[in-house]
């Protein structure tokens, strides 16, 4: 059974997309820091973010009159209420962005649509 | 036994301050919304980050002509070094940040001084 109410519930929390900028440019840089075999920070673009939103299929759960930055924000916060809620762990995020052969940005709508997934679950 | 030897290296590594930086700003948002009771990010400044490395008395590790910028990468680079080589959890940075009657400020200075006696111990 699929209960759309956590994911709505998350991606409208605008507190908890800041929560999930830091989570979010934290697990993305372990993963590149992995892959790299040396240590790298960095801050995910909106562009990539709000890519995985739309091809997550999750575009629905947004109104209308929505900007990169509302999609981007959503991703983060997604990922971020998985995190708090258990249903994801550091380790876990880091491995499903290092696993995709095209890469970590295809491992972010990976990581996406498994948050998504367990979110629906609840 | 002390070894000053960890904490050199991981200070003098600029690459370890970029995703120390992602690391810090993750549990400092985390602590910041545990005790505030609803989800905060921050960047966490160099001023509190570099202020934090003169107290737990590391000063000595860094050579001459140092800049607060240089001193604030040092507490990055020593925090995640730490993390990477499991000396701290998330969970046990969030407790340690939060745990200081005197806030998350000082709570860096403990995480620190608890960072850098487990590397002594290497």
């Amino acid at each position: 059974m699929s209960n759309p109410e956590p994911i709505r519930r998350a991606i409208r929390d605008k507190e908890l997309a800041s929560l999930g900028d830091a989570f979010v440019n934290f697990v993305y840089s372990l993963a590149l820091t992995q892959r790299d075999g040396h240590p790298k920070g960095v801050k995910v673009s909106d562009r990539i973010l709000s890519e995985a939103f739309r091809l997550a299929g999750l575009r629905q759960y947004l109104g209308t009159r929505i900007s990169k930055k509302d999609l981007a924000n959503a991703t983060e916060s997604l990922l971020v209420d998985a995190y708090r809620k258990q249903l994801l762990t550091i380790e876990e995020s880091v491995k499903v962005l290092c696993q995709n052969p095209d890469g970590p940005e295809a491992g972010l709508l990976d990581l996406l649509t498994l948050a998504a997934e367990r979110m629906e679950r609840l």
